[in-house]
């Protein structure tokens, strides 16, 4: 339904979500509402920005109505104007009431994200370097905030601590040095995963080359550590930079000659994109 | 633990928030640390803000080492400044760094809530007027933004469908009036909640007054328009404002005599606050 | 489906009860019934009463024969007498047998509550008394006992700890007194609930009346108290009372002038209503 | 920790019992109680009757409050009479009160089954029929509500549809007779599961004795036919009664030699043991 | 859908069996498939035996594209030789390259259990005794495990610890012997429950009898004794014989008389039988 | 607990065994060994193995006994022999009992898969290639026979999906071929994952070295095909083989110079250890 997530994740985290909002029932609507009535409605941009999760808000509506019909008029990935109608549903009018918020709170966070890495992306464009986001996403919602990074045009790091190995300043402490802990981590992992360190010193990039490992990770590096860096590494392995990135460093960062340009903002600080919907006079 | 969020709810959202990052196992801890080590760390604050999440953090951590020793240096609902340490942990390195990133996670997206709520509490000091939240929360965690907004010096609104009547514009469409819709809602909800209808016009604060509305909600409203509300209401009711309600505009909508404003961009666009966590060189 | 109760909610209690009951296996149909054969079945009423749960009822031959035809002969709310048939239904015999046990085991259950719900409510006709519920429901059955409740004619109270507060006896004494406890509950509760306290003398009341109680139960109060009760309050709040309330007495108690009588026993001690169901000799 | 029954399913039964409860909180008791006082509390008998379900309200209050103190002045078994103390229990005040409601409804119900039961059993005293229970169970509570039973004095009859066979009238009716039904079940079950049938008639006695039952099943027979069937049988399987069994009837059905009287009352319509939780004053 | 087993009990299985796989997404298949392309595809067998689980099968390849369409050419329990199609399939090219080897691997089990189930059931061709299963199942497997016993002509026994009474060598010495423990479980069990007891010598075989069992469980012991037992029970019970029974030694033993012979190799050393998934080319 | 494998994970796996072989209740536990009975038993080797599993043991027993104490006395990753104890363990004796079966089921099986490992392990001794499993594991225990693997000496494959990309014969169907899907592959995985890809001809070996894949995995080829495979790719990515790998043949296909040899043997078709438990005499 949505690229490579597996629908059943998504369910569950939809399901989560509408029990929170409606527990052990939707008071207004019942009281207010026919249990029959059918209504119209649209999902309207209020400001610019780009869209993700029209997959999500259509299985949060299903969920309270599988027969709600749910057409995109944007399309994941593509950019809407203020005033842009983003979708229209039709449908039972409680189930459509008593999915609303659910559906926009996701549709809004999701489309927030993507419109942030998508001015991320914009500001690099031209360079070898990529935009991909990291582990700093909300509790429960990591694929949906992922997800969102690529319709935004960026690409995914690791999706947790089980798909790629990434030492870190704290394991380096634990393990005695960068070439013990890559050396350490080449041993341990599977064939299939690469091995990436985190580095603060040129000399552990060097370190770092000759242990083997794939790709070094430049923390809160200066610009000028980056350029050396990147020259020193000179193709033997990928490079990674993080920490303190902002719409303003990322283009230098980009033109340094790294191959990944990593944020947290992304996914920890996107404000959300103001959508609402609009139920028809019929 | 946290107030009055039952344990049991808490450790359900942690214990997905883990799963999700540790999936079948932390690779790179497993490579790199022995299974014995143990730290010492300290979660230190990057920027300056309002604290809130330490009881989750703290949930965190302990789920993978029941024996982690976790020191509250600040307290839920105090302000930090950038350096000053927020807590003191010690215990098994393995599962210290293997939950760092989740207790992070909680901790920085609750901290920057009740910071930015903050700042809306005291732009209206002084009036009577009180900063409230909405149900624009990130899906999963409704509990833990709201419990956040507080430790801001905000209040709650209604936590989901179920426990407060509110009728919005949608609903008085399919109901026919205000009048009939506050009619509808008195009588199918128990005795114990309250009735709250959203309003356009001076006429339908009216209406909804005379129907027996508990609480009158003005949306995007202009601020005369709020004004006048007021002195109509008079007293027979509780109003509220929401709508684009920004840290510039929501003295003046305090001022107003409002009961209640509230503001999705509480939850829904708080940036995180910019933790670290820090082990300790023994 | 049923009302306001969420189908999501009323499905994982039907679940349980399936799995609770047929575990590994119904072993008695498997040896006896062949796995395509179908049957047709009544449910017939073998008392008179109220019924209620039919929903629940289809839903439970649902899940196991999504094919099953039900088709309701009585409606939830109406009254049945010895002999008529409740409902009708065809589909897979193997699932039919199954599920017969659980769907009666909700249907009495449901039609007992609301049969002995609505000789209350008969008893205090002509008042403006409402006969209302409590949580004394079947663990894990709440919103079930409670829409039977509604279906004999009576009304509900607060669903549950979170959506009304309810000060008892063992609150006040923890709070120090009724003043002090409304107070508390006032400050802290959000802007939709209101505050209801149980007094035991008419100094309380008159207390409870002056901190902003909205509602006063009078619990376990000899009916001159009540009379005295209602007077004194006379319009500033509404009054609930409960404790003792038997068919026998519940007439001039709602004579007395309040506006709420609970009583534990339509969910806790109301008897089964006797139905049963009977395969069509084809 | 009750007999048998896996300390997992318990605990599983009253942590969904405590949700649907308390929910995302007790507001009142946040609101008027402060986190850590502590209180003492008994819970009292406003009946007589028999006890049942201590361990069940003991892992109700230990699930909030671990800590809690719960000492059994009765015993699950045991006989009280009004004003008696059941449990002496001390621990955190909040724990102690969100928990009251919840503890008291299982003790309730399973103390009023207990109590029926203990009925039953004393009136066939001296005969050598034992009093059992059926499936018709409250839903989602069937092993607390058979353990129930034991504890006043009966037995259990098979738990669900998995562990024994039942050939009943809509059996017979779908493999075509007594005979065939029984032939089928035997061949089917595995070597430790006995084969019960229904039947009408003396021919059908006959009938399922020749084909190997193990246990006959006489139901809504009148008193003389049952007399006969025993004489009938005489020894060559074991004979249960139901339909209509009552305290008034239940002697003569007894004395009759029968082995087995099942009686739904026992489970679905015994009024709840009046009890109540009193916090004493310190 | 396979017999007796509930389909909720088996969706459940193959739902966690997904998840374990799939995790967060298949990368390849994302990476390298369209999202909708379609494909015919075949299970193959790549050597001879008995088939089981092509409703589980189907049923995992179900979950991930309810559109796929699974035409069963074999069927559970028929034998296959090399090169035999067993099933052939056609629908979404993820789906099924996302199921396969889930599907495969519960086929491939359960076929493998069913296969030489069918060699002990030919051993014994002839005889009376019925080749039997054991609680030896790959854990969470239990109920597929025994259904493919089945499939290779075996019985079952018991399902688990809830519906039998099988006392073992470990009991007995807890209840301080063979009488003392019959007459135990013949008190405690409810009544369609049947009383097996394990017995070492033929003096236990005696006392098992005159105390009631009802099925006599000779362990590990020498064929003579085994024909002695069965002479001394003389069809007063029945009798298991388990312990050391190979494809060598269980013709003997179905010789000397006994019912039941059960073997733990048919589920924890079952070999998996060979098969394959071939998309076609088209 | 058990190397990297979360304990939240083997907890989730071993209450699901326990509640299918326990369901409602151990009734042959309960009728014949007393509440309060303690005991110490062994869990004793009848034949030579490696041993794997006692973690997961250890946590059964707990489960049902937090006091249980265990001692382990043979190591994950040792070598028994027959008559050698495994652990000791002492605690409540209905535990312990009811316990048994499902602790022994998962030792069983972890350290039949770790004995077979070994033995691989051992045939290719002195030599460069590592023996790797497969994901042909039985649903639901992926991570117990991926740890079983490595106890016994081998080393593991990705763990599912997720975490590795490895395209197979029916991927490059769909992409079209061995660059294409090496290349769609690169360009879609994130950074720290590497592409192994399937191939059936010395072309195809070349194909996919030039599209850059990481691995070459050579399936079902013949011996001198594998030995060209090594030559040219000559150091320029991993090889891995597969298909038809017995005990015969590892060795030659170890000393072709292969980095990984791959063997679903290891975890479909491992017979069980054979060991049990012995409750002392005391």
């Amino acid at each position: 339904m949505m690229g490579d997530i597996p629908e059943s994740v998504v369910r569950d985290i939809v399901a989560r979500a509408l029990a929170e909002d409606i527990g052990p029932g939707d008071i207004t609507t019942a009281a207010t509402v026919a249990p029959d009535a059918d209504c119209r409605a649209e999902i309207v941009a209020k400001a610019e920005g780009v869209i993700a999760g029209l997959g999500v808000a259509r299985l949060v509506f299903g969920m309270l109505d599988p027969q709600m019909a749910f057409h995109e008029v944007a399309a994941d990935g593509g950019r809407v104007s203020e005033g842009m109608a983003v979708a229209r549903l039709s449908g039972n009018t409680r189930a459509l009431l008593a999915a609303e918020r659910t559906a926009l709170n996701f549709l809004q966070r999701m489309s927030g994200i993507a419109s942030l890495t998508a001015e991320y992306v914009e500001a690099v464009e031209g360079t070898d370097a990529r935009i991909i986001d990291t582990r700093k996403t909300a509790p429960g919602l990591r694929l949906l905030d992922k997800y969102a990074v690529r319709m935004g045009g960026g690409r995914n790091h690791r999706i947790g601590l089980f798909d790629g190995v990434l030492i870190k300043e704290n394991h380096l402490r634990a393990a005695g040095g960068v070439g013990e802990a890559v050396r350490r981590a080449r041993k341990a992992a599977h064939h299939l995963v690469k091995v990436e360190v985190e580095v603060q010193t040129l000399e552990e990039v060097e370190e770092a080359v000759a242990a083997g490992a794939d790709v070094i990770l430049l923390d809160n590096m200066e610009l000028d550590d980056v350029r050396r860096a990147v020259d020193l590494v000179s193709g033997r392995g990928e490079i990674e930079v993080s920490g303190g990135v902002t719409l303003e460093t990322v283009r230098a960062l980009a033109e340094s000659g790294v191959d990944y340009i990593s944020a947290g903002a992304l996914t920890h600080s996107a404000p959300a994109l103001d959508l609402s919907l609009e139920v028809a006079d019929d």
